[in-house]
C-alpha cells in the first residue's frame, strides 16, 4: 500500500492552485490517497507552517509523506528538499524554516535536495513557469516518491542536516514563584493563545484549581493583568472568563471560555508578547 | 467494505486540529475513507451542528458513521456517545444538543456512552490533554468502530434515549389566511433564511406565483414588510428582489435573488425573528 | 477503475450542501473517489467558474469527470449538460458560461443535455425541491456516469456545440513598444492580478530584468503608474515592491512581493481595468 500524501499550503481554496497540484499527483499515480492537512497557513508564514506540521505529524502512520508549500522564496535559490525524520516520516518542502519544529522535536535523520532534472514536471505548457513549485516540483516529486517510481535516495543528493534553515525557538522558563514565556502561536479559530512553557515545568509550581496572577506585556506595556484559574479544560470556568489550561501539545495556554481571547482582549502572538504567571500567595 | 467516516466540527482548517484528528483515524486503520462534511460549523454552536447533521445525513449510504465535534463542554461531565438512528446511521458526538434534529426526524434507536477506558487514545504525549476529544476520543472511537475493531455494543453501555440532551424545536403554524413561524437557520453563504414552516402546510393556503404580504418582526419591531412572490426557484424573480421558495429540506425559505438577504436587509435567524406570510386578498 | 469526480461550486463549507451532494454520490456508488477542486468560487460568478476549470483541468488524468455547480439560474430554463472536451475530459455543469474558457482552450467535442427523466434523483423528500441541482441533478448524474450505470450517450440528447453559452473573452495585444490588456482575474489569496496578455507575445518586446513603465487605468482614471521590473519569480524584487511575472497559465501577471497587490493598491479585475506595459527606452 502506498504511503499517504498529506498536504499543507498557504494557497487557500479560493482559486484553482490546489486542484492543479492534486491533478498532477493523480496523473502520476491514480492510487495515491491525498489528504488535506490545511491550505490555510497564513500567507508566506514559514513559522506557522513549521509549527502546524509538528502539531499533527506524529499522529499519522509511519511512512506518511507530508508536502508543505509555504514558499515566499519560490524561484530563488532556497533549496527544495525532502527530509526524513528520525521517527519515520518524510517531508517535502522548501528548506526555508518549515523544518524548524520537527527538527527540534522529532529530529531529522537525512535531508536531500530535489534534483529538478529528474523530479520536476516537464510539460509544454509549464516550461516557462517559475512560480508554482507546489504543482511542478513538490507535488510532482512527492507523488513519484509515494508511488515508488523513485526511492528516497533518488530524490537527489543529501546535504548536511546542519544546513537546514531554522527559525529561532525559545522555551519558557519556570522559577520558584513564577513562570514566564511568550505566546508562540494562537488558535486562530477559537482565539486561544499558546505559550512556549512546558506543562511539566509549569506543574512544578502550579496545580489545577490554582488562581494565578497573569500579566501579559506587549512591547513593554501591560495589556492584560488578571488573577485567573488554571483548569484541565474549558467549561470549568464561567463563560467569557479567561483561564489557563494545557493545550494538545502539552504546553501552557490561555483561553476565553466560549469566547475568543485574541479578539475580545485585543491580543496576538509573537516574541514581543511576554506572559508571566505568578503564584498569588507569593506576591 | 468499511463504513464511511463523515466529519463535521467547528475547528476550521486554520490550524492543525483536523490533521491531527485524521492522523489518529488513519493510524487506527489506513483503509477507512474519511470525508469532510464541514469544519465550519459556527464555534460552540450545537444548534447548527444538530441542524446540519439532519440536513445531509439521510443522503448517505446506510451504515455511514458521522462524527460531530462541536463541543463547548469538552472535559466536563457531558456524555460522549454513539447514537444509532432508526434509519440506520451512527453518530459519534458529545451529547450536548447535537442530536436534536436527528432525534426528531430520523429517531434514535439506541445510544451508548463511550467507555473511555477502552475507546480513548492513550499515548505518552497526550495523557494530560483534556481539551481535544475530537482527536483523542471521538475520532479514535469512530475509527475503531468503522474498522470493526469494536462492535457497536463495545462502544460502551447504553443509556435511555430519553436522556439525550435536546434543544427546543418549534414548528411554524398555518391558519386560514396566514402562516407564521421563525427563521430557524440561515444559509450563511448565499444569505437565505430558512423558516420552520413546512412546505406541505404552507401549500394549503399558498400557491406558486402568489404575491404574499411578508412581515418580519425582530423583538417586536417590524424590520421587513413587503409583498413578495412565491416561486419554485430563484431566477424567476428579478435580481436583488426578495422572494419565497421551498428549501432543500421542504421548509419555506426566503432569498434575495443573486444577492444576500441577510446582509442586504440586516437580518438573521433565531427564535426572536418572527415571520408572517399573509394572503394579500384577505388583508 | 472509475474516473475521478472533481467538484467545484460556490457553496462553501459553511453549511450542509456539499455533504448532502457527496452523500448522493456515495449512495450511487461507494467506490467513486470524490475530490474537491474548490467550493469557494465567488457566489453566482460563472466567469470565475469557467476560468478556474480551465486553470486546472488539463493537469488531471484523461477521463476525469468535473462537476461545476455555480448556478444562478437554477430552476430556470438554462440547460443542464455534460460536455466532452477534445482533450478527453467530461464536464457536468449548467450551460451558463462555465464552459467559456475550456471551449476556447481545449475545445468541446460534444455536449449533451441531461435527461431529467432518467438522471435526476427521485426521492419522496426531494420531489418538490427545485433549487438544489448540485445534489439532485449534477452530482447524481455525474455519479451515474462515473460508476458506469449510464454511458456518456445515456446522459441525454446532444445539442449543437455552437449553442453553448459563452462569456466574451478578449486577448491582450502587443505592439512595437508596448503591450496592453485587461486583468481577467486575480489570485484572491495572494492578491496577484492576471492579465490577458500571453507570455509568448509579451516576450517579443520584453525580457526578464527589464524595467517596464506600467500604467493601470480604471474607468479612464490612472490608478497605478510605476516603473517596475519583470522577473521569472517573486523574491527577486524587494519585499512589498510590485513586479511583473508570468503566471502558471503562461499569461503576464503582476504581484506585490510578500504582499497583496489588490489590497495594498486598491486594485481589482474586470474589463474596466486597462493595463499598459511600455518600454522605458521608447518613452
Amino acid at each position: 500500500m502506498r504511503p499517504l500524501l498529506v498536504f499543507q499550503t498557504d494557497f487557500t481554496y479560493m482559486e484553482g492552485a490546489v486542484a492543479a497540484m492534486y491533478g498532477v499527483v493523480k496523473s502520476v499515480d491514480r492510487d495515491i490517497e491525498i489528504i488535506d492537512a490545511t491550505h490555510e497557513i497564513p500567507q508566506y508564514d514559514t513559522w506557522s507552517a513549521s509549527f502546524r506540521l509538528n502539531q499533527y505529524m506524529r499522529f499519522w502512520p509511519k511512512g506518511t509523506i507530508f508536502v508543505s508549500v509555504v514558499d515566499p522564496g519560490v524561484g530563488t535559490k532556497r533549496r527544495a528538499c525532502v527530509a526524513k525524520t528520525k521517527d519515520g516520516y518524510y517531508i517535502v518542502t522548501p528548506d526555508n524554516g518549515t523544518l524548524t519544529h520537527v527538527s527540534a522535536v522529532s529530529g531529522i535523520e537525512e535531508v536531500r535536495e530535489i534534483d529538478e532534472s529528474i523530479n520536476r514536471l516537464k510539460r509544454d505548457d509549464n516550461k516557462a513557469v517559475s512560480i508554482f513549485h507546489g504543482r511542478d516540483l513538490f507535488g510532482y516529486c512527492a507523488a513519484r516518491l509515494a508511488s515508488g517510481i523513485i526511492s528516497y535516495e533518488e530524490v537527489g543528493k543529501t546535504y548536511p542536516v546542519e544546513e537546514i534553515v531554522k527559525h529561532k525557538i525559545t522555551k519558557g522558563e519556570v522559577y520558584d514563584t513564577y513562570a514566564r514565556g511568550i505566546f508562540e502561536i494562537n488558535d486562530p479559530n477559537f482565539g486561544n493563545l499558546w505559550t512556549n512553557i512546558a506543562l511539566d515545568d509549569f506543574n512544578k509550581i502550579f496545580s489545577h484549581g490554582d488562581k494565578i496572577h497573569t500579566t501579559i506585556e506587549h512591547k513593554g506595556e501591560v495589556v492584560f493583568d488578571q488573577v485567573i484559574p488554571y483548569y484541565p479544560s474549558f467549561g470549568m470556568a464561567e463563560d467569557k472568563s479567561v483561564m489557563i489550561y494545557n493545550n494538545e501539545l502539552n504546553n501552557i495556554a490561555m483561553a476565553e471560555v466560549v469566547g475568543n481571547l485574541c479578539k475580545d482582549h485585543n491580543l496576538s502572538y509573537g516574541s514581543d508578547y511576554i506572559v508571566t504567571f505568578r503564584k498569588v500567595d507569593n506576591e
